[in-house]
């Protein structure tokens, strides 16, 4: 990277916890494209105090992560579809004091569901009822879906994430196969759950797609389970790519190409995680 | 510079039309001494909002230009002694959370005239009476210097500044001879005063030394003139280079040598003003 200079647009990203592949992705691209910005994570308890900062200072994107992006709401002047859809915000974008909030993890769920072509008849089994799962099961009706059922532990998350979409819950496994399995629980996760499958085999057998939200690793046990039973697979990684890069594209005016997409993330994830 | 990463300290400066001096000094030894950190000069007019930016998102260091130096001292937590002896703050130091404020115009100048050995005895003319003026006059009141007379168009602002520092004010130019001549007025700045000598060359003849506090250019009328004469000169570029060292001592902890201050300073000031 050249030495920067005062000209250099910032973007940030704001959560209690920052990884690391953000930073990696847009800094990657802003170097290859040679544009005249710079990204950087922050962390940060005091999320009022950020966004006055990203105010004053001018700053130009703010990628918002846990625990904010339901508490940012209050503090921004629009909010597109995407958020309110699901009363949440991962993306603020700054023109000139105007910030405006929009929900590019909900977006890129969306844009996969179309670009793996998948079948809206079948049935689809979302396990998790976090703000991730909300955004999945967003996309889904978004997208058309009418069977959806949602399985939670939290038997009350998992009432109120379903009926919001006009789906149902379940607490337990079912038995019955679902064509579309969704894992948006930290079940594969690296770190206590990293050997966890999020679904029994069986109903990996059973279904022909199964997305992982699951990010790092990519490879989880579930996403290995699937490529073994030759079940077409949508990885996390796939999703933090894609709504990574249209923060990017939002931020900069540039758009990407699938390459340039499959290069940062790649780059992204080389290093250690956290 | 490599790729930053989420872990980078950030460090800026606050003005309301920011130079790009300071943003490539800091930078330039970054990245020649692989320190990681990053610096970005922003452009605000809201400096309460942007301080609690910095405490929200962890900068690490600020420095203060126009029209900010005094609005920033109830915003911060600590006042050092080089910020009271002028109620003007250049530099701030956030020690997790903890908001320190000095001054390093105030320290720049009172090291110039020690390293320098300028003599205290000489009688000492400062043209200006402006924020940086009081940074000029005050570091000579620390060194010991008796004889100043404050020089300024504006009458009362001249007098003001003279009566807190125990010196005397006048407002058309003496005719005899000072040992000292100061100028920290905008006379030969680029731009529309860049022809301007600041003082005749029958006082710049007979004085011993003369401080330019113009920064951009380095060598202006003035400095040329007393060159000429063969008088001692100290230049502005040498105020700011040592007021950023300063400063790029205390956000990292990294004391520099001269030869990196200097080299810092030439890439600094390399590319065009503004």
């Amino acid at each position: 990277m050249p030495i920067l200079d005062k000209d250099m647009t910032l973007c940030v990203s704001l959560s209690a916890r920052p990884s690391n592949i953000g930073t990696r992705f847009h800094n990657f691209l802003y170097d290859e494209l040679g544009l005249p910005f710079v990204y950087k994570a922050f962390s940060t308890d005091d999320i009022a105090g950020a966004l006055a900062g990203v105010r004053a200072l001018g700053i130009r994107g703010c990628s918002v992560s846990m625990p904010f992006k339901e508490a940012v709401i209050p503090l921004v002047d629009v909010l597109e579809p995407s958020a309110t859809a699901i009363d949440s915000v991962n993306t603020i974008v700054n023109d000139h004091g105007r910030l405006s909030a929009s929900n590019t993890d909900y977006e890129a769920v969306a844009t996969l569901l179309d670009q793996h072509r998948v079948d809206r008849s079948l049935p689809v089994l979302v396990r998790g009822s976090g703000g991730m799962a909300k955004a999945v099961v967003a996309a889904f009706r978004g997208a058309g879906f009418d069977d959806l059922t949602v399985l939670a532990r939290n038997t009350s998350a998992g009432r109120a994430l379903a009926e919001r979409y006009g789906y149902r819950s379940i607490t337990g496994l079912p038995t019955t196969g679902h064509g579309v399995l969704v894992n948006v629980t930290p079940l594969g996760m690296s770190g206590a759950d990293e050997d966890a499958l999020s679904f029994p085999v069986d109903l990996v057998e059973a279904a022909e797609v199964v997305l992982d939200v699951v990010a790092m690793p990519a490879e989880t046990p579930l996403v290995r389970s699937a490529r073994a039973a030759g079940t077409k697979v949508v990885t996390g990684a796939e999703v933090i790519a894609l709504q990574a890069a249209r923060q990017f594209e939002r931020y900069t005016g540039v758009r990407l190409t699938d390459d340039q997409v499959a290069r940062a993330s790649s780059f992204s994830r080389a290093s250690a995680p956290g």
